[in-house]
């Protein structure tokens, strides 16, 4: 008999059937047992008498006949939770060790430790599923939103030359006999290929020597990163990571309902148009709001982000507000700087729910002062000598933005720590096992 | 005026558009000028009187008329040739340097360093762009192709605690004060997966350090790899590799018909089934044929490789033939031996055009035969402890295969150096710059 994926079912009541998945929960009652069978496409509840002992995780093949249960047995909760499989009979294919915790409970319930200990096993729970599947999603619907608008899709390189975006958190990799580094961005290359493809976006790993152990910092991160030419100011860029956004949003809604539904997430409520503020305007209103001033600071401290939200919210119904024009020294050398106030520059932050959710600006396009800036930033001009050579032979004005997706992940579920948004985090003190 | 994509100009003959873009050939007839203006939708020629001096790759603005071209003056190699617009006003937005190279020739011919060296600007010739544009096509059908089989894609790390497949041709990188590497594949990621989605895929950086200087191989490559359960034999796994690889060239096909044809590459031939041969069948078939006796060879040699393909094309019609049962000793520790002949595994590889196109096999699931190999092949089971415990609490029959985007790429258009079939390449010598 040929396998059915659980998900497929539904029409076949009535009839035989040979499955095949993980035992999710056992419930011996004497000579009957009720197993939850899960397969990569759903999860079923199989009944059976006399059967071989089987544990949870252990894998199984079965044959049985597809039932309606009784209305009142029916689990609202499951998908198929009016189906059940009566097992005529079950063979073992992968017997599971003992679990050192009962994957069973609706919330795992573990130390974060624990959580990653055991990766490889935790994230065969539901609500572990649901979180990947919807950083899945985030993934998917950034592709789609930017190839709906003519973005062309490129690969950027992991090793660079040169560190553009300056020195402390990038990791070094011993290359034959030279010394590299792993990209802390792909902001050089997707310019360079504004060049070419005049819209582009990667998808991307990203790293940082992020030295200090915090619920939203990885030294890997896969980095959704947009950039596309032709525009007339940094609010067509802001307009295009808006859209981006919003599309995510409404696709993580659609596609990812049942995950969002199990994880009790609710998706962050946006106006018809983000808020956007200039960083000293910021400052101004987290002043008059909490007295704190920090008016004269180059950037929003954690406290600010969190505050200007709470303004974004309370006074635009918007739990995103985009913070503009940051200090032209404090961002890296190719940031536009505001022609009427060039100490401030036209890059932004997006901030949701009290922290930087995105990052992006205009670019400078003109190569002179692409060359002085590099120069005045202590970049090595040699080492990025085909960035260069983009404005050299005609760049049009241009910006994008970028963001990575575990935090997008982690911000749009309301996780508490970042390194519950993705399959295999890294951080100081971990690359799978305890360093 | 809004500005229109030159894709958009058709339905707008006799209207005046506004276009922008960048200059790719410009043609002076003393008053008139006829320049091919670019962007990322398309290219267009046009005509103006009297008009500023303009110079290839410079970036400008114009407005004019749409207006059809005269029947014996239509271009049928462009797809807009019968059109042409008729500038009124031409602005510059930012001026490109004298060429280095003629950008306007039909072919680049370029030595491959120089083609390196210019990499930002020799993009932007059309036919590079339709190299790359390929390679985003593969990429994109090798998801589409797998989504629809219901494999769930996902992230799979960068930075890893230990090298599974062995350790020459390793990046070293310094994590922070421990020493960690460059993954070479996703292969126990994805096998970790299994146990999770039961069917996934991703995309994703592998690293190399090829210590030769070879017209195939890089040091970064983006590894395509899928992994899946519950299968009943190898050969599930090989036929799934096989639906993948002509889903792409039927996507490419398709959707890359303009590219393929200004390339001039034409697609590999592939029977209906690609013929499947063991090893050592393939090596007495290549010494019947030539003399040449391998046949107690571990592996296939590049003369072997091109030699086995032209029997397939010969005697089964197909360019691509499936090699499978390499000495179990000669592959990694995870590879399942068959059953029938332990000393070869059920590994294969796809050979195209003379070239490894993809690898794959069935894995061992075993929890206590696969820690006897990993312990037998000299892999720190302490380091690979979460992938291990996939196995520990239930792994179904599985296994998947791999390959490198910038090969297929290379392998589908016929180009000679894998360099080519990628935006920015690395090897021992480059990157980006050289070494």
């Amino acid at each position: 008999m040929e396998r059915t994926f659980i998900k497929d079912i539904a029409p076949k009541v009535g009839e035989k059937v040979r499955l095949s998945g993980w035992v999710y929960v056992v419930r011996d009652h004497g000579k009957i047992t009720f197993l939850d069978l899960v397969d990569g496409s759903g999860m079923v509840q199989c009944i059976g008498e006399n059967l071989e002992k089987v544990t949870p995780q252990t894998v199984i093949e079965i044959e049985g006949l597809v039932k309606k249960r009784p209305e009142k047995l029916i689990n609202p909760k499951l998908a198929l939770g009016d189906l059940e499989i009566e097992i005529s009979s079950l063979k073992i294919l992968s017997k599971a060790s003992e679990m050192p915790f009962d994957i069973g409970k609706e919330d795992l319930d573990l130390e974060l430790p624990t959580l990653l200990d055991y990766r490889a096993l935790t994230m065969r729970h539901p609500k572990q599923k649901a979180i990947l599947k919807i950083q899945t999603e985030v993934v998917d619907s950034f592709r789609e939103a930017l190839k709906a608008k003519d973005f062309v899709e490129f690969q950027a390189p992991s090793i660079i030359p040169e560190v553009p975006e300056g020195g402390a958190q990038v990791f070094e990799v011993k290359y034959f006999d030279h010394k590299t580094y792993l990209a802390q961005s792909p902001q050089l290359y997707k310019q360079i290929m504004v060049g070419v493809f005049e819209r582009v976006f990667s998808v991307n790993k990203i790293f940082r020597a992020e030295p200090s152990v915090t619920t939203r910092h990885l030294t890997e991160v896969v980095s959704l990163d947009a950039e596309f030419g032709f525009i007339d100011s940094w609010l067509d860029v802001a307009e295009m990571a808006e859209y981006t956004i919003k599309y995510i949003f409404e696709s993580v809604k659609k596609n990812c309902a049942e995950e969002i539904k199990l994880l009790g997430a609710s998706l962050p409520v946006v106006s018809d148009k983000i808020p956007v503020v200039k960083l000293r305007e910021a400052q101004e209103i987290i002043f008059k709001r909490t007295g704190v001033d920090h008016r004269t600071e180059k950037d929003l401290a954690p406290e600010d982000e969190r505050e200007i939200c709470k303004w974004a919210m309370e006074e635009k119904g918007s739990e995103l507000v985009f913070v503009s024009h940051f200090p032209t020294k404090s961002r890296p050398f190719y940031t536009y700087p505001d022609p009427d106030e060039p100490e401030f520059n036209q890059g932004f932050d997006l901030i949701g729910k009290g922290v930087e959710w995105l990052t992006g600006g205009r670019r400078i396009e003109n190569y002179e002062t692409l060359v002085a800036h590099a120069k005045e930033w202590k970049v090595d001009t040699k080492k990025i000598d085909i960035y260069l050579q983009a404005f050299k032979y005609g760049m049009p004005p241009e910006g994008g933005f970028a963001f990575g997706a575990e935090r997008i992940t982690q911000g749009i579920i309301g996780l508490k720590n970042i390194r519950e948004a993705t399959a295999f985090p890294r951080d100081m003190e971990r690359v799978d096992t305890r360093l």
